[in-house]
């Protein structure tokens, strides 16, 4: 229940500190998330003695599904039939569910495709095109630009590239930054919109041992769901779907995973990593702290507001636990000191090396510098902020877009450039319903956090209070805002700058009113740290290329990739913990907690418990490496049948956003045999089992 | 499985280094293994509103049963039935078992009376009478006398009071030191020879997991065995019994542990823990790695060979997981800190009141000069010595028998006292059977050991080897000898001085070669660096009294101790562990490895299965602070019933040696429900179950 691309903290960290790079070695190990246009051959060769043929990654590549709410997916079926997590579809079950019908508790089975329920704003992607553009990238930035300035180039051709893209094929078109400036290329995605949920099981089962066993293994989850795929109100042909193979991993043998892993910071030079380990971290996790706390106050209120509250706690909690594991990994001295002997070994090969050393020496020094003197200016950043949950967004999204638009493209701000709106629009007008009761209490939480990080005398502060307390400014500007109705929000967005700018709404004038300080803020970021970072990297990426060769893998950027390994099982707590667990294992722990709280089972289980093969696998581990986005991944074997779904990692695994550890870390997969008992002997969804096994 | 006192390890260390001594410091945490004189009332009525009564612990204290092999148990029945570990009972099950009847593998169940095995070597003890002889053995001691002198002085009048005890009331007596020279206590104990088994489950069964799972928890065993304590051929009445709690403990509920924990150096200085630290650990934890090596060689010779040194590799396996644990202990660096903090807190107490400070205050400072100087001689001393397996014990006792025995007793040895010639004799006469193809084997690399560290020059090595392999050594003594056989033991030691300085026995011969040297290293350090150690001690341990009072507990020195604490869930692996499992689990676990190795479950599990009530609580953790001795201990609830069975701690427990933490140590016991539900429906034992429910 933890491998969602952490949105909530990735907000968080990009707003502090921004981007990636460093040093980084790999050598026979499973690890790495790599791109399907270069995969390790060599390695897999020899370790494994199987390399995917071109068709086979084709296949699997458009096989896989991207889901934009943070997570990943497969086509398991010839009728748009697509796996994922239940904590990928948790979102979107909230966004369908009400007072009456709440699909998180219950579950939902459609038993005809005409109880399939539609998605309000899920977006899925599938990656049908790429092309290396990093020459022309490259060539817009002029020999002596500022740093600013080239950063400023550097976007306006990609927004320029994948607007002719867009053009010319209609397809969503993103252009990548890989390796940290070492390549740019452009992605085509088919993508759809109309996306409806088949099946979900309850959330006691799915998400079995809660927050508790949440990033842990041994593990007893049937985190999965089922949505479909539809086009002018048919499902789907899908023709490249996933085989599925029933018997489901085996220990021991060659898997892959197929997905979209969010982040990593594996490149970060070791300025970078102390200044996460000392600032960053330590600021973020005491955020949430407190935000937590004040959520949790308001879930007591009542059954709505803890059922309202529920997905963005999970999310927090997700967050916390994912974020305290990767502090741990900056605490192990022993993590740090290989990343830093890494560091050190590499700019000794640069500084050897004349023509490396004349052009790329300096790049480390240049990130300790720039990193060291913000952090100030990052604190400061980071709690000037609207935050809240959904509705400041919006409105700062409007209020933006009728500006940026009348720009030239090159000009806008990130975000509002032409190829991408059509997902802008796609989110701003989504249907999904607003609650202004929890909107309120957000707002109101986050704001006190920010006067209480800030002080009363800060500009923002004073300029969003204006002499009021949290509460009364929350309570004003979201009790009397017109925004959750998104019809409202199409009429603003029609009628332009004039319309926006007449406009009363109490949340349009609070953010027209700090608008121009946050972006003069983060004009300043841009321009002196942003831009100086990304110079920078792309140094150390062109002298990783030179010292090293493109034998390497990029850190994480929400895009596909496939990482391999073996189903192994690993030492833990003193004895070992095995590749798999089974359903003798879900009533063990159920028994063990008295099947209260957390480890309650949904009566079903005990039901239907002698119905059940308790032998059937439940979930099991390989030494794949992925991390938070990789959510619903399947997982495949050598002839890229389905034998898993990732839903998780271990405790260990958590460091991996460093670091990759093949002797500790693992893959936490739902086990396919237990998708098929389940479907079959638990939900009575027969059906779905006979459309993934081709047996209708 | 791994409660065991480590017999072989505690050898181990005795040798090198010797005393305990230092600082502690302990709260109202369930800490603490308390004497039955001076449990801790104020503790337990501030934290649980309860204080066990005078009759509840001469009760309980007279229900418990200490196994010389090396652990706890308790009178579960009116008719003398003991339970205990299947691990406690593993030695003897092997000496009653053959070629045809291999007990270990197939369990066993006598279903009569008459059909109940008599165990060749086991002595059970019941703890009947304590009295504080401080006093009496502190007077023995002069005022000038040389430490070496006191030391000498102090053990001849423990073996006084020891023999006059014994000649006045028939019962084995023993002088204990507790708190390190703080105070001296007599033991008389009621004793039983004849205990013949009622009933095993397979190894399988009780050692579910094996050496992996061995000091973890979760767990799944169902660590039990049944012994009857008879006298003139007819099963003892046995009033005080501990009744049968068949619910067993529940989750929150307080719990006492009564049994016999072995050692345990919370009072060591911090010189001693660095020493243990740099020095004995690394050094022991060596020894044990090669020597587990070449058993395992030995076992895979053949079936019986495998059977034969299954004991041994299981004890070495055992102590190898244990110190390792400790070790790690050793190698934290919070819990270093922790002691210095204390022992720096407590020196300064001393060292600020004048009379504390004259009398007491240069003991750290002797011990710390002491443990560094003789690092060498103890590294000699640790490989000075003709180890093997059970032979060349036997042989040294005997030479050195019929010398002790003609001094006047305060002259003696330790071991050859009047006082505990009987258990002596017990012991060497055993008719268990010697296994002399494993002996010879054992003697063989124990010398190869002994040669790789000391080299050729040594002396110790030219008079055992003479010139000669280890092999050739061990082949000659073992084959010789007749020591296998009881009688001619008998007849040696009836025979005096003169039939063993006359013996040919080529064993016999060659310790006589070797006796004269070891005793002068064994003087040597007696009057070198025990008696030093044991002054400077009873100087801590007196300094401690008069600094904090007698509110504390001793070491354990596998003398009966009460423990107490709740039984309770902690958090591991990122996670929580239940306070309990359940036979869900035991089931989950085999199936998760596939039915195999250490987690093949016996078939009657699979046969039986569906007759079992798979929630039926298996193991449960407890905060009672134990230790190795402690196996088989029982777990009593406030109304002194037995709800559990100890048998293990988990490992983060093993730091316990140094330290207590209440936060995740915990001990590992089998519920009563399981133990009930394994005889009922597991092995067809419904009679014993009847007999300890009291439904006879």
């Amino acid at each position: 229940m933890k491998l969602l691309k952490r949105s909530l903290s990735i907000i968080f960290i990009s707003t502090l500190l921004l981007f990636v790079s460093g040093d980084f070695s790999y050598s026979s190990l499973d690890e790495g998330m790599w791109t399907f246009d270069n995969h390790p051959s060599k390695i897999l060769k020899a370790k494994y003695g199987f390399v995917p043929s071109k068709e086979w990654l084709d296949h699997v590549r458009l096989a896989s599904v991207r889901f934009m709410d943070g997570g990943s997916g497969s086509f398991i079926s010839p009728n748009g039939l697509v796996l994922t997590n239940h904590h990928v579809a948790m979102g979107q079950l909230q966004k369908i569910s009400s007072g009456e019908e709440n699909y998180v508790n219950t579950g939902f089975l459609a038993n005809t495709k005409e109880e399939e329920i539609k998605c309000p704003d899920l977006e899925l992607n599938v990656l049908i095109f790429t092309e290396n553009v990093t020459e022309r990238v490259r060539a817009a930035v002029e020999k002596d630009m500022s740093d600013a300035k080239a950063l400023k180039a550097r976007r306006a051709v990609m927004a320029k590239i994948e607007k002719e893209s867009l053009d010319k094929t209609g397809l969503r078109s993103n252009v990548i930054d890989l390796y940290h400036g070492g390549e740019y290329w452009l992605y085509r995605y088919k993508k759809y919109t109309d996306v409806r949920l088949v099946m979900a099981p309850e959330r006691q089962a799915a998400y079995f041992g809660g927050d508790s066993d949440n990033f842990t293994y041994p593990r007893y989850d049937l985190d999965m769901a089922f949505f479909r795929a539809y086009e002018k109100n048919q499902p789907i042909k899908s023709p490249h779907f996933l085989k599925w193979n029933s018997k489901g991993a085996q220990g021991g043998e060659l898997v892959f995973v197929s997905g979209n892993p969010g982040s990593t910071d594996r490149l970060y030079t070791y300025a970078e990593l102390e200044m996460a380990r000392d600032f960053r971290y330590p600021l973020i996790l005491e955020y949430i702290d407190k935000y937590l706390k004040a959520l949790r106050e308001y879930a007591k209120k009542g059954q709505e507001q803890q059922r309202l509250s529920l997905g963005m706690i999970f999310g927090l909690e997700n967050s916390k636990k994912a974020l305290t594991g990767e502090y741990n990994g900056l605490l192990d001295e022993e993590l740090m000191a290989k990343r830093k002997k890494n560091e050190k070994e590499f700019r000794r090969t640069v500084s050897k090396n004349q023509n490396l050393s004349k052009s790329y020496s300096d790049a480390w020094d240049i990130i300790e510098k720039v990193v060291k003197e913000n952090r100030k200016v990052a604190l400061l950043q980071f709690y000037q902020n609207l935050r809240g949950y959904r509705l400041p967004g919006i409105a700062t999204s409007i209020v933006r877009y009728v500006v940026e638009v009348k720009k030239p493209d090159a000009e806008r701000l990130p975000g509002y450039h032409e190829s991408g709106l059509n997902e802008f629009k796609f989110r701003l007008f989504s249907p999904a319903p607003v609650f202004k009761d929890m909107e309120e209490a957000v707002l109101s939480f986050t704001l006190q956090l920010s006067l209480d990080g800030l002080g009363k005398g800060d500009e923002f502060v004073k300029l969003v209070l204006a002499g009021h307390s949290p509460d009364e400014v929350a309570k004003e500007v979201i009790g009397g805002t017109k925004l959750d109705d998104p019809k409202f929000r199409k009429k603003l967005i029609e009628g332009g700058q004039e319309a926006v700018a007449n406009c009363k709404d109490p949340l349009i004038v609070l953010v027209r009113k700090i608008d121009p300080l946050l972006r003069k803020k983060e004009k300043w970021n841009r321009d002196n740290v942003e831009s100086v970072i990304a110079q920078a990297r792309e140094k150390i990426a062109k002298a990783r290329f030179a010292a090293y060769g493109t034998d390497a893998y990029p850190d994480a950027t929400f895009t596909l990739r496939l990482s391999y390994g073996t189903v192994k099982s690993y030492l833990y707590n003193g004895t070992r913990a095995p590749w798999k667990t089974s359903l003798y294992g879900v009533f063990d722990r159920a028994s063990s907690f008295g099947n209260k709280g957390e480890y309650a089972l949904p009566q079903r289980f005990w039901d239907r418990k002698d119905e059940l093969d308790l032998s059937t696998p439940v979930n099991f581990v390989s030494t794949c490496d992925i991390i938070g986005g990789n959510s619903g991944s399947p997982v495949i074997n050598r002839k890229a049948e389905i034998v898993g779904l990732i839903f998780d990692g271990n405790i260990e695994s958590l460091s991996g956003r460093f670091m990759y550890d093949e002797v500790k870390s693992r893959a936490v997969s739902v086990h396919t045999a237990y998708i098929i008992e389940g479907l079959r002997k638990l939900y009575d969804a027969g059906f779905i089992a006979d459309e993934i096994e081709g047996k209708e």
